[in-house]
């Protein structure tokens, strides 16, 4: 039965594959067939590949081999065999192979490696024939019957361990390789029986029937529990399959000539350019990575065989040099010769990453942009935040989301208030709370970190810890927190409030170790990237900042100015918010406007030491966005604040509206810039780039009514026109629909993804991401939270409505996007690709968006764009 | 100064004009002109219309009369002297004119008349000498002085009143035609007195200054208070303006063989054949409209004076048959002679407008769509609810939203259980509450009307009581309910738990006095007028129906189908809830399970019911869409309960994303609903029309992960594919955008545009109608609720965009809208101008929207469509 193939073969020879085909053949199929055609074929032990669309159609077919495949393997088995001179399972002088799932991302969790394929009772005397090496061969079924059994038949590994130690004393031996072909021969005959006992199957000694039953189970693993468990959290669609890798076996193992290990074309910690790695003389590749023995480092492969040892650093610059990247690679030494089994981009830390890049431009190995491409920028992160010391052990207490990245340690404490007291002693501090609202704020600047009980990436917490840049830890669900007794329980561990805690926001780790924190540097390596990442973008990067501090720390950063700037956030100050309470609850407009007048003086303030910062550089300001009410205290029992509450907050009587209810409060802001904007002026010797933006337009004559109430206010400050830009917010999806009419009225458009995302999914960020993110990726509605990374195909498009109406009312309207999205890699791609012109992100987002900007003209450059 | 002209003249003579010119001569000045075209030049007083263009140029120019339009002015006057072959201020012969104001619609609160300019200390004796009438002289310029003070230059009409009855008194005279020539001398020195005390000048003795200061009174009339706050509540811009018609005076007061009267071409208020209208002999036409004199039935005009009669009967069927549709006319006769002053199409109660459309097609007046075309469809409304009697006087206690057609009376209740409660023991209720929630559904059943003190046209009161056909009044914000008391007090007056109350939701009226109601019928002009439209309409309409009384009431009404059965007032029955809140706060999958398995032959029996209602017809079930904590009381106090509460429960965890979550509640609906199909089929003998529709659908995937639940179980019930449709709301922008990957999921659409609306504006409107609507309207954001009438830009686009790209993807793709917006006749125009399929309403609106869908299409049939 099973599904029918449509055109393609099921089964490729190595040499026919090449890295382009990575989809089909997986990746470490794609790179054993390009290292065939580049290396030569005398140099990769010959093989094939089973294809990853042969593993759906065995999924699809509800675990049976699709038709044809059989046949398939059959011709290239004959292949191989014919290729080598050997034939599976022949008594004199068997062909042995290796068997390997490979998937098109690199997946630990899945089935791994089979070796010696091919061994049974009769064709392991052969293969000692053949080797004059007894002792090797029955090594090599021992080892085969071993894996065999763990690996096809999920037999436990320690089932078979126990045996060896029993061997090991039986005869007196304290290595493996100290045991002699009796105790081998015994522990082969040992492993039988675990194996019959086991599956109640004898072993199978038809050579070809372990090929089957490998090659199914290498399929079956992508269905199992660890491979689905890692495709959800690294996102890998389930419908990718796997493929199957059979391969000529070369040994490691045949004595003091032979050995085996992996090499990273450079030092893979810090990047510098002398090769790194370890092997293992008279092993197998499994020896190497399993840590049994103790490997020695690449560099004495040198003294030990200096022709491998040449060979192999000559191979691994071609390698570099044919990726265009720093290569991860294994390698088996049999008898001398060097053979080279698999090579693959090599992971890298973000300090490796960057040095490479700096190194292979001035090399000439690599262009710029080439260098740059080679960098996974979600990494920079680590270099810009102080982490837990990566050489430390701990025990981590609890785990939750990775929210704010770098780690934070301090005392605990269960409220904003104390959060500020104690800072204000001078201690440090860990704010925990079950969650945060807008209330909370004075406690994230206080605090050190931020760790809550309850929400996701983009809940309120992590919202503005990334914002500020302090590292937080959300929806870390062990925690059992009891805000009256002030205290915290994590299982039997009971914590009170001044416990000593500590984060690590990149990892979502919690420990009450005392765990010593690496500090960041920004590297002369990572200064050089940036400024190449400068010269090759054009999208610009700003930050959103709303305090002369932030503005500073995104200045550092490289930003290109402010493209947010929240002056609600100065309303949250302690001393401000009497002020904030007596002009929300004000019986009549003469009230508030009364009210207001003593807060114009200390908005202006603010603006004056924004502008004097970012001198030169662009500085929008939005005016007031979030609902009155939430400027109030939570417990705040005046009936006038009663009735300011709202239902639905999110769609309520918020932005551009508060405005038009009570155009009072636009006007005293409005009259802070500009009186801010005239003295630093003065101050300076020329006008500061001021940009004022309107929140929550919907409707052109919203935007209308306000500018007009700009111009006047800036007139009556003697502010002249070309002082100073006016823009708005497109983040309701009508605006975008309009935005052709609201251009009309605009010199720049900022898209506000995080309110168009909730608008146009109809989901509040608040109430769903906690309880609808986990079961939408599990059920595969999508693969990450459209709060993450922006949702291309319904937001994604509102942005290029909007801008393409604005920009069709007005050639030269400026666009740009404010919000989460603008510091996530993905979306500043899909950004470039629609034309904005900046991103505003936090300020230490503002590196990553950098490269990230590269990055996306480089990848439009290449492919001509979305 | 002055705005400068550009093209068009600012004054046109009525000879130049025609109805076709609304927009620049105004609605009077129009049909005047009209009239001088068909009736000829001798059954029109001459004159000429100043254009709302010079309006809006006057006002732009700040009061300040448009360069060139005085010249024009000059011109068309000597014209209209040539004409007459009189001139103004004539000592001698003088010409006399009326000065009118006349917007595009007829506008009460602007000026609106002043007759008889032209005279003066001279001319009056000229006046007197040419009609050798010296008492209808002296009464014309008593009349002018007292109309040009009180309308032109604002003095209070009792100033002059007083000194009438004074001047009565004095000469013992009892009606105002007792006074002599001595007393109406004396009178207009009186007023010329009172005219100088006000304004501080000399009555204006220059005629051609008299007509500037006219002419400009009108155009500052249209910035006065009474016209903006008229223009607010009817919706006309105000950039209109209106024109100034200027035109000879002819008199109906010059004796016996004079007079003047208003006529309607049928009776204006049952629309039967027979003209009906009012007139007095020796009057002008202010003494008929200002009621001071009992008026005489036009039929009594045939008695007095023959010719004219037959004249005026003869010229309103002209007229009738000349505009398609009943006059209202005003007229004058000057010693025999028949003028026409005014036409216009007649203001006329429902009653009138079905009768009227029923005979002029049986007349062979007008064709059926033509008939259609002349009924104001937002009237209709008044046929299917009942009234209070339109022929008692009542005191008006309170004034609210007209928020759901119908009068209703009844003792007053202050919660739902009291509705319930006092229904059940057979007594009529009103539910009064500050506002209503989803708990308090039971009591809208069991009253027999909703009053509250918050919310508006779209608040939850108003849409539930508009789904149900129960009046309802809400935001009547003069009611201050006192809960606790069980009181409620407006001013001065309280009323207790169980004393009487009215209300007339057509009116947004609140009274205590015991009106009489008077019921509605169906009659058989409405029947023959309806069967026309559903011949004439190509849209479907279809009714919102939870109920089997609600599809009976449908089907009634004409419905095609039940568009939207919202399952979740299924689960608001006494009797279900505590079933109800085990499901909702189950601890298991199983608990749940448990729970459900008692609600589903609940369901199952409603389906049943709602399926044999509808035979022959579609129904459409949605699966539940609510947030599950709306189905738990407010004061819940389960920690559970707390959990599911939500900050935005509007963008929450509802509609399909319940069924992703916890699968097993819709599974146990589409069990509820594939067994009724099956026992309904049984019984009937063939199968219903079964349509299941998923709420909320953003992403493909969902709506595939439902399909799929809804397939399965429909096969374990045995009911086969084609016996049902499976379809989805579109309600969020995202689905909008990715409606062609949703198509090829779904059999149908419907497009909810009440979420749409919501999200695509971010609008809650739980919080924003009471809020926003007032002052957005005031500002001119809009001009009306974008959720009474669909937003045509935003939202109307969406849905525009979501219907081309479900079609693009599946042709046979069936839309439809269910919602507010479904009911409401220029939302229906937009639909059927979209493609859509039907509209689905409350049943009390199907009839309204039957009408409103024939229009539609004889609109689009005239004009090509938008």
């Amino acid at each position: 039965m099973g599904i029918t193939r449509v055109g393609r073969a099921w089964v490729y020879d190595f040499a026919d594959g090449s890295k382009e085909m990575r989809d089909l053949l997986g990746g470490k199929g794609a790179n054993v067939a390009e290292m065939t055609r580049i290396l030569g074929a005398d140099r990769v032990p010959a093989g094939f590949t089973i294809t990853t669309e042969a593993c759906v159609a065995y999924i699809e077919g509800g675990q049976s081999v699709p038709e044809g495949m059989d046949d398939e393997v059959d011709a290239a088995l004959a292949r191989l065999e014919a290729a080598t001179g050997k034939t599976l399972g022949d008594p004199d002088d068997p062909l042995l192979v290796s068997v390997r799932s490979g998937a098109r991302e690199s997946m630990p969790g899945m089935l791994d490696t089979v070796l010696n394929l091919g061994l049974n009772d009769d064709s392991v005397d052969g293969l000692a024939e053949r080797t004059g090496n007894e002792r090797f061969a029955w090594d090599s079924y021992r080892r085969f019957v071993q894996m065999f059994g763990n690996v096809v038949r999920n037999i436990a590994g320690e089932r078979f361990e126990q045996r060896i130690q029993v061997a090991k004393e039986r005869h007196g031996a304290t290595l493996d390789t100290d045991l002699d072909i009796a105790a081998l021969t015994e522990l082969t005959a040992d492993f039988r029986d675990i194996f019959e006992t086991e599956t109640g199957e004898e072993f199978p000694q038809e050579p070809r029937d372990q090929l089957e039953q490998a090659i199914r189970a290498v399929f079956d693993s992508w269905s199992g529990d660890r491979a689905i468990a890692y495709r959800r959290i690294n996102r890998i669609p389930d419908d990718w399959g796997t493929a199957v890798n059979v391969q000529q076996m070369v040994f490691g193992n045949k004595g003091a000539t032979s050995g085996s290990g992996v090499a990273f074309s450079r030092d893979e910690v810090d990047g510098s350019p002398e090769p790194s790695g370890d092997f293992l003389v008279n092993a197998q590749g499994e020896d190497v990575v399993s840590g049994v023995r103790n490997t020695q480092d690449i560099a004495d492969l040198r003294d030990v065989m200096p022709d491998a040892h040449a060979t192999l650093m000559e191979i691994l610059r071609t390698l570099e040099a044919h990726y265009k990247d720093m290569q991860d690679t294994e390698f088996t030494i049999e008898e001398g010769r060097l053979y080279m089994l698999q090579t693959r981009n090599a992971k890298r830390p973000a300090q490796a990453a960057v040095r490479f890049a700096c190194d292979v431009v001035d090399e000439g190995l690599l262009t710029k942009a080439e260098a740059i491409a080679t960098i996974d920028c979600e990494k920079l992160d680590a270099l810009l935040h102080p982490t837990f010391d990566p050489t430390v052990d701990y025990a981590v207490l609890a785990k939750g989301v990775a929210a704010s990245p770098g780690a934070a340690k301090g005392e605990i404490v269960f409220s904003a208030a104390e959060a500020v007291a104690a800072a204000a002693g001078g201690r440090d501090v860990i704010l925990v709370r079950p969650f945060t609202e807008a209330e909370d704020v004075a406690g994230f600047y206080a605090a050190r970190g931020i760790l809550t009980a309850e929400g996701g990436k983009a809940s309120h917490a992590a919202l503005v810890a990334r914002g500020m840049g302090r590292p937080a830890v959300t929806g870390a669900s062990a925690l059992d927190i009891d805000l009256d007794k002030h205290e915290l329980r994590v299982g039997e561990t009971l914590l009170r409030e001044g416990d000593r805690i500590s984060i690590e926001g990149t990892t979502g780790q919690v420990t009450i170790d005392d765990v010593p924190l690496v500090e960041p540097e920004m590297t002369a390596y990572f200064q050089r990237v940036l400024a190449w990442c400068d010269e090759l973008r054009t999208l610009g990067i700003r930050a959103n900042a709303d305090t002369p501090e932030d503005a500073r720390k995104a200045r550092a950063f490289g930003a290109g100015g402010i493209g947010l700037c929240r002056t609600e956030h100065m309303f949250m100050a302690a001393d401000r918010q009497p002020k904030m309470r007596e002009m929300i609850l004000a019986d009549t407009t003469a009230d508030r406007v009364a009210a207001l007048a003593e807060l114009l003086p200390l908005q202006q303030q603010d603006f004056e030491q924004l502008l004097e910062a970012m001198d030169g550089l662009p500085v929008t300001i939005r005016l007031l966005d979030p609902p009155l009410h939430e400027f109030l205290p939570p417990d705040e029992d005046d009936p006038r604040a009663h009735a300011l509450r709202e239902v639905n907050p999110m769609l309520g009587t918020r932005g551009c509206r508060l405005a038009i209810l009570h155009p009072e409060i636009y006007e005293m802001q409005v009259r802070a810039i500009m009186r801010a904007q005239c003295a630093v002026t003065e101050r300076l010797g020329h006008p500061p780039r001021l940009e004022v933006m309107v929140p929550l337009i919907d409707y052109e004559r919203e935007l209308e009514i306000i500018e007009e109430l700009i111009f006047r206010v800036a007139r009556e400050e003697g502010v002249a026109r070309e002082h100073y830009l006016v823009g708005t917010m497109i983040e309701l999806p009508r605006a975008c629909f309009l935005a052709d009419t609201i251009a009309t009225h605009a010199d720049f458009f900022s898209f506000g993804t995080n309110d168009l995302t909730q608008t146009a999914l109809g989901f509040s960020r608040d109430d769903i991401e906690g309880r609808i993110m986990a079961p939408y990726i599990e059920s595969k509605i999508f693969d990450r939270s459209p709060f993450e990374t922006i949702d291309a195909p319904g937001v994604g498009q509102l942005v290029r409505m909007g801008a393409w109406l604005g920009r069709k009312a007005k050639l030269e309207l400026k666009l740009g996007i404010c919000g989460e999205h603008g510091g996530d890699p993905d979306s500043i791609d899909f950004f470039h690709n629609s034309g904005l012109d900046y991103v505003s992100c936090s300020p230490f987002r503002v590196p990553v968006a950098r490269v990230a900007a590269a990055q996306a003209a480089i990848r439009r450059g290449d492919d001509g764009g979305w």
